[in-house]
């Protein structure tokens, strides 16, 4: 099932969070991404107007969220557990990347119940969290100020969670027919003629221009309807150059 | 220079921004990975309180932070302009990834400037800013819900950025120097002049024909010397079109 829905076995836990708007704007990172399972252990205030103000179009998960008394209850029925730390720490666990951690998580979560768990906005996972976590996730930052706000921190876990799943997709491209071998050589072959005739292409000495000009308009790779228009103005400039001179 | 220094040539743009919460978020999210130049269009309230609570530790990109009227003037000497958007839009650029923006992005930031655009909260970049951009990029989200935040959109692209210089090198692709945003600009308005006097284009109806070329011409993503050849062609067409008839 490695597929969007296994998106839906994986849980955002979130500690302790100080901030009701943090919950509310986490909430939105997680439905952008496709993400449903948010779980608060302790929060300090919940439910709260700013989270629903910052939860946005995504009051949904902030309706279904699970409030627990502690974090091993948040973890019941997990599979594998990812603690987020954006501190190295002494005797702790081998950090991984986002990304690294994502592509397990979402291997795990094919099947099995997986959770990301965040800690609170001013020091993270304490160490009494933190060994219930089975990994140690980081997310690469500027060693100067690693500092994400929380709802960041969420966010740039779902989008590498669903990227993992459904790895980079190809963004449907234009819809709009390309243009065949033949037309682009007809082109290739009326702008040759064109640059003749107003004097900027030699053909006793070419040098490299239609070479040049080719590896242009190969990169743009032409549809139908732009030859159509180019060839359009190579028309109009042959009709310009034998109007009579004004 | 393919290190973190080359995250200094990148600009994020940001269009009329509503809250100025989010852009004090979106420089928090900035500084996490490295970036620093901040450039704001016509922000609805800057400098603002909650501008520099948001930032957090973040003040100095604030501080720093560049208010310009209009986009044109955010964009003056950047070599490449990529604008975010959630929505596929008709007869518009092909879309990118984050991913592939970012990393196409971090090969030009290497020695010349970059600007990632972000428009409104409401509805995102309008089209007159649109045209500006030579790439458009998206975030990869839930199709049902592909809402994110502003600051956590800068947040994404600003990851992207960092993993994109700091990850595996990526192949570089053509060792050409690409054109500058204006030199790309001046070479759009000669061609529409030229269009004018050849009457292909009517001032009175253009229709969309220069946004048309101007699509093409992004997806080829034009280097220094193409710009050259290119107004060297449009030059010898008004020659021709001034010669005596034969």
């Amino acid at each position: 099932m490695n597929k969007p829905e296994s998106l839906s076995n994986v849980r955002i836990v979130l500690c302790q969070t100080s901030h009701p708007g943090n919950i509310g704007a986490a909430a939105r990172a997680m439905k952008t991404m496709g993400l449903t399972q948010l779980v608060l252990v302790n929060p300090k205030k919940f439910p709260h107007p700013e989270a629903e103000a910052m939860a946005s179009g995504a009051t949904a998960v902030l309706d279904g969220a699970r409030v627990c008394d502690s974090l091993e209850q948040a973890l019941a029925g997990c599979s594998l557990v990812i603690g987020l730390s954006a501190r190295k720490r002494e005797l702790s666990h081998e950090p991984m990347t986002a990304r690294a951690a994502a592509q397990q998580a979402m291997q795990i979560a094919a099947g099995q119940q997986v959770a990301l768990v965040f800690g609170t906005e001013m020091s993270g996972l304490s160490n009494s969290e933190l060994i219930l976590c089975q990994h140690l996730a980081m997310i690469p930052a500027n060693p100067a100020y690693s500092s994400l706000n929380l709802a960041a921190s969420v966010q740039v876990l779902a989008y590498e969670l669903r990227q993992a799943v459904l790895g980079e997709p190809q963004l449907s491209g234009s819809s709009f027919p390309p243009a065949t071998h033949d037309e682009i050589e007809g082109f290739y072959a009326h702008l040759e003629r064109t640059l003749v005739e107003i004097s900027f292409l030699d053909p006793a000495m070419p040098k490299r221009l239609m070479p040049r000009l080719r590896r242009l308009f190969a990169r743009a790779r032409l549809e139908k309807e732009e030859v159509n228009i180019l060839r359009g103005i190579l028309k109009a400039i042959g009709l310009a150059g034998n109007k009579p001179a004004p």
